[in-house]
């Protein structure tokens, strides 16, 4: 079983990142694009998807894999 | 519309950084969790999703969004 974690910025904060991949879109041509946000992604095999062991991965997202204050995380199992 | 793009290291290649994340799920007793990869993960508004602006952005991804030497991308429309 496979837990797939993605992390971004929160919304109100800046990515400087995004907007740099932002830019280099728009100088290659693809227009149309926008609100490009970079965040990071984790996956990993995990033992369960009880709602113990969803509620504790939840927890280490909150307390080390993200900085909450800035950033946004989703859980998903797979 | 978005895309969402999953850039994640290659099976094949080494991932410290996977490693550290892993290893500091053990210290806190994560029991079984195993295979943890860190990759990037990208979110965008686009205009579309026509088989063309796919192709396009399929190609934004192997040229200069990702290391197709050592990582894989996974594009999804929403």
């Amino acid at each position: 079983m496979k837990a797939k974690i993605t992390i971004t910025p929160k919304k109100a904060v800046l990515d400087p990142q995004g907007k740099a991949v932002l830019n280099a879109l728009e100088h290659l041509g693809y227009d149309g694009v926008s609100d490009v946000r970079v965040g990071k992604y984790l996956e990993m095999d995990v033992p369960s998807d009880s709602p113990e062991f969803r509620e504790r991965l939840n927890e280490a997202c909150h307390r080390f894999l993200s900085n909450p204050v800035i950033e946004d995380f989703q859980v998903e199992f797979e």
